[in-house]
């Protein structure tokens, strides 16, 4: 079995060699945390967006979309608490100059003893063999306990400082004689906070220009437009606004390839509902958008809730959606009951009124609300990750297979003439124009069949369809299928019916 | 009729009234040139970027779409030209301590001649009436003439030291009297070059940060990507590769609504094509995209080529695709023939190869490149200020319709229930929930049906479906449409043909 990491090293590299994400800037040598998507990357992130959006605008009567700007008013990350709360705790190394996350510091320091317990249990297996009992030793093993209670301790440390004092943070690290991994210098500075917002100016002038921030969540370009869209939309509550987009955060450690980017991509949705009736909305919500991830079955016991137990300043109730990555269940969305918080802070800070007036309560009152927050690049991963396969076949030979949902795969069909005469080329090229209004297909002379296939196979296309010398008398293809690697014999004018029952949206869309 | 001011604030109004565009953080009192798109205008960009990238990955084999990020490393802009001579001249008044473009303030003062030539012009139509002739007036008047003289002779100088020296275009501004448009005072500093790009810093330490710009086109993205594209995805020459993203300048006089925003969205396509054969794709390119726009229908008089007599540095042809928007023809596209120049300069500030070795030539070279670039703001604001119109009703009465390309109307079918009881509403909920799922289809129930058809004209919608007491007996609808306003008696059961027929990309797409 391969190691958490290996199979994050295997995502990576297949990412890289089939176009589906590039480093950013390679040929400079990069840019830390920072990704581009290839042709196929770019695909595969199309059709996550169109899915999110067509369920969330067009499968619900009360929920359009907007596309808010990345840059909007400064004031209004200081009504967020963005400008206030949204920070770091970095602590510098004096000797090596070098600057780090001090809870990071502490944490990776805690994990050592985790990794000495695991060593513990490694030796016991070793020597016991088949009788091993890990659970009876873990629980008994005075060396496992006596590690996994130092890393507790650190931990709830940590915890106690980071929420009252950062001068026991550094104390801690002091305590725990962390040295810089690089240098080895204990010679620390003190621990202080460091705003995540990316900030630039606007305008010309020293004197006049405006200190901007790039948006560190899509949310508050919702909040902000809630009204107009009320207002010119004519909507009554409970209704929701929708928004995909970019966010920047400068995260000091930025780790796990596209999971925690600096740039990344959101889809946020915000339902504006009558105060009182958040939590009914929030239990709704968690169900609908789990049902989302479900009906592309990528396998049910890859996901569980996550309730927080500590809820943010803004917040009545709060879970993630956590999905199995190859490091492990990490957060994947976030449904959160935000109350009226933002836009009452937006009432404050603007002194203009967000108020809605509700006909049949005959009031007017601020409207709670309740999110649903994804991560597109998290998404992404969390199919390019479970999809990658290597099946062992029944020949003895094996292949590399990423088994996407078909309305999700970078490309639907691919077309192959057998052979690069004889008509075969033309008579393909003639199937490929006839598809190409409907599905994004691709056309492929080089290499034997076989290689073409398993290329296909590679990039999750759902079908392939060859083109032979009999297709020129009796006008019919072989079609093989990316699961069952199975061929049939078919007629070209069954093709876009064939294909299009299986890679069309409205399939997966009425799952939901 | 309309002066070309008074069209286009009504534009403007258009847009926010019926949830198109919004300005951004409004709330906040806006933020100079930033714009947010409404609940329609979301859905009218959504498409017209699936109208681009249909046509550009979908139809053609050799052209495939990337996601590059915005954020890049820094030495691309230097390699690109950005950093030296992506520049603005700029100007403060020591007085005002305001800043101006200078040659905006030349170009704006020399316009003032061109008024004083209209003005004349005004009086002699007054003076003769129909029997005036505009052309001989203007061609031998000598007041007009001088006017325009006069507006020439300054442009020209203005030109001549924007390319020479700065320190002239003081001079002559100077010379000419120009004075801070608000304050009167003409004590101006020198002119200097102010760069566009947008400054941020990634990472935390002032010592370690990069110093990053956002990316002011998209375009080099895609150069510093194209060889990893190519070897992942087996690219022979020619082939494109296509993006669609956002962008960044820091304009510092930002005018004409979204015509021209600090940050905005383009698409482009960059096809790499062997040394030699450039002009020639060059040409077929021009020919392509304008037909792209001609298959929408606005009219093939909105359209027109402008060659570029002054080449940028790395262009060997440039033509622009002028659209006539309400403040006159300006550039909606560009087509250049940008030769090696970035692939070059790629390879000497990375010092990393950025050939492309070709089977057929059996050598090795750095590919030329044809560039299509197209605002996506620009190609929304054609479309909305073109379809939207006045219309005088046979009856006497008027309407405002919205007349835009049926694939890219935000909402394709609008369903309403003639009255709120009967069970009508349940039926045609039942027509919206079978719809949905090939349309973005809208509910609603306010108002009289007369009303509602205004509301769906004034969006765009092409078609209205009305639900009425003989909907419950004999399952058929009232169907309305938006151009002729005609409505038919159709089976319920025929709705979606009905819709698809007119609002499908497919149709669209084999125009091209």
């Amino acid at each position: 079995m391969k190691s958490q990491e290996d199979v994050l090293k295997r995502v990576v590299a297949h990412a890289k060699e089939y176009g589906f994400v590039f480093p950013s800037s390679e040929v400079y040598d990069g840019l830390s945390a920072i990704y581009d998507y290839g042709q196929n990357g770019a695909e595969l992130k199309n059709n996550i967006k169109q899915y999110w959006w067509k369920s969330m605008v067009q499968l619900n009567e009360n929920i359009v979309g907007i596309d808010s700007a990345i840059f909007m008013h400064p004031t209004i990350w200081k009504a967020s608490g963005h400008v206030d709360a949204f920070n770091d705790p970095l602590i510098d190394n004096k000797d090596s100059k070098k600057r780090f996350r001090a809870d990071v510091l502490v944490e990776d320091f805690a994990e050592k003893f985790e990794d000495k317990a695991k060593k513990e249990i490694e030796k016991a297996k070793k020597r016991f063999g088949e009788a091993f009992d890990l659970e009876k030793f873990e629980t008994t093993d005075a060396k496992v306990l006596e590690y996994r209670k130092k890393k507790a301790d650190i931990l709830k440390k940590l915890a106690k400082s980071l929420e009252t004092n950062l001068a026991d943070t550094k104390a801690l690290i002091e305590e725990l004689g962390i040295s810089d991994p690089e240098t080895g210098s204990k010679n620390w500075t003190e621990v202080r906070q460091f705003n995540l917002m990316f900030g630039t100016k606007l305008g010309s002038t020293t004197d006049s220009a405006t200190d901007l921030y790039l948006r560190p969540e899509t949310a508050q370009g919702i909040f902000v437009n809630y009204l107009n869209v009320q207002k010119t939309g004519r909507k009554k509550l409970p209704f929701g606004i929708a928004q995909i987009g970019k966010a920047f955060r400068n995260e000091i450690v930025a780790r796990q390839f596209i999971f925690r980017m600096r740039e990344f991509e959101q889809m946020e949705m915000q339902f504006f509902v009558p105060p009182g009736t958040e939590l009914s909305h929030f239990e709704e919500w968690k169900e609908k958008r789990l049902n989302w991830h479900l009906a592309l079955g990528l396998g049910k016991d890859n996901y569980r809730f996550h309730d927080h137990e500590k809820l943010a300043h803004y917040a009545n109730a709060a879970t993630d959606i956590e999905f199995k990555f190859p490091f492990g269940f990490k957060e994947l969305e976030g449904i959160h009951s935000r109350t009226n918080f933002d836009l009452s802070a937006h009432e404050k800070y603007s002194g203009k009124k967000l108020q809605y007036f509700d006909p049949e309560q005959n009031k007017s009152y601020v409207p709670y609300v309740v999110e649903t927050s994804i991560g597109l690049d998290r998404m992404f991963l969390a199919l390019l990750s479970n999809c990658l396969k290597d099946e062992e076949l029944e020949d003895g030979t094996s292949r590399v297979v990423l088994s996407l949902p078909p309305a999700l795969a970078p490309i639907k069909v691919a077309i192959f003439p057998l052979i690069k005469k004889d008509g075969l080329p033309e008579y393909a090229e003639k199937i490929f124009n006839d598809l190409k209004y409907d599905f994004n297909v691709m056309y492929e002379d080089k290499d034997a069949i076989g290689k073409r296939y398993r290329r296909q196979d590679a990039i999750g296309t759902p079908f392939c369809v060859t083109v032979d010398h009999d297709t020129l008398s009796n006008h019919t293809v072989t079609i093989r299928d990316r699961d069952t690697m199975k061929q049939e014999r078919v007629s070209v004018d069954s093709l876009n019916k064939i294909i299009n029952d299986k890679v069309n949206f409205i399939s997966l869309l009425k799952k939901l």
